[in-house]
């Protein structure tokens, strides 16, 4: 695969996962985060899945491919309820998230 | 999801994960790891993969199933490598890595 | 490290981790989630280290005795937090988190 | 903690995992792994740990400064080892190493 195509999928997991653990902390202060689990939960499926994407692609392993294509529904679910949060740091989570949904799909159509 | 299909399938993925990460480094200490190379590369691999599988399916997380999927991947990509080796520890994480497939499947056929 | 010893550390770890992400999405489903947003980011920080230290000990890593001195503070401050609630999640989070410290000390003295 | 000095850290810790995780790739591709199996362990372990500390301080975590605390020792030891072999991707991780560990000096002096 290209580098930079690698480099910006790497970045943008990064970039995702850090997203999402700030917004899940942000989530957990907020004066009633009541509506803000399903939230919570989706960050943290989502950091997780974006931090072993740019680990498998950093290792160029065989499985890259299809994780990312996992790390692309997670993406997709988070950014969606994100999304729905009018909070800066969902709405930068969301950002995060289409911006990592979208290099993961290049690197699935490689 | 039935409380034991679950605990059975974190059970599966802990003890595959620990049996790869065992696996990896004994294949790391071998006499001439040049053949054992693509065994390390999917035991680490494979330890990520079922470690975030377990942590799903516990946080009974919405993607639990999709990420079973993908672990179900790869422990047969890790179970057929190990396999072809006769090492001991290549042949217990085999065999791990088998166990924890059908537990995967399990839980992606809810 | 005697085989006992670190196969007890694992099973415990991993016992751990997984208590703290049962916990973690049993708090947020509480009917008034705010009194346990301390409980969740403790569970979170917890089952990741307990993963790490599992995985460390499983790989026979010459970083494993630090990782699990570090996972003793997790599981010390973990506990002490789930111990202040009385919610079958957090009271068996709270065991586990105790069984957990005390394994890892005992890998830590070796 | 300063905004500036949090983003660098996480930074400096994801720069640092992904060239752990393409050291280690690039190390069992080498003709002759054998002197580079002690690599290969500390990359692993390095880079694990840094995702670690990347998603505790993205986190706002409690334990994130015990966590860089740690952090540093991993970088050193990866650091070091890296820095014996004239491999480009070995002296870019002995690099990238060296400055993970001031940065997660610098969030543990805070």
């Amino acid at each position: 695969m290209s580098h930079d195509l690698t480099t910006d999928c790497i970045d943008a997991c990064n970039a995702c996962a850090d997203a999402c653990d700030r917004c899940a902390t942000a989530c957990l202060q907020e004066p009633d985060p009541k509506p803000m689990t399903r939230c919570v939960a989706l960050d943290i499926d989502c950091a997780a899945l974006c931090r072993l994407a740019a680990g498998a692609i950093a290792r160029d392993s065989e499985l890259a491919r299809r994780i990312c294509g996992l790390c692309v529904l997670a993406c997709e679910a988070c950014g969606e309820e994100c999304g729905r949060h009018e909070h800066d740091h969902c709405q930068a989570c969301a950002a995060a998230c289409r911006a990592c949904a979208e290099a993961c799909r290049q690197m699935v159509a490689v």
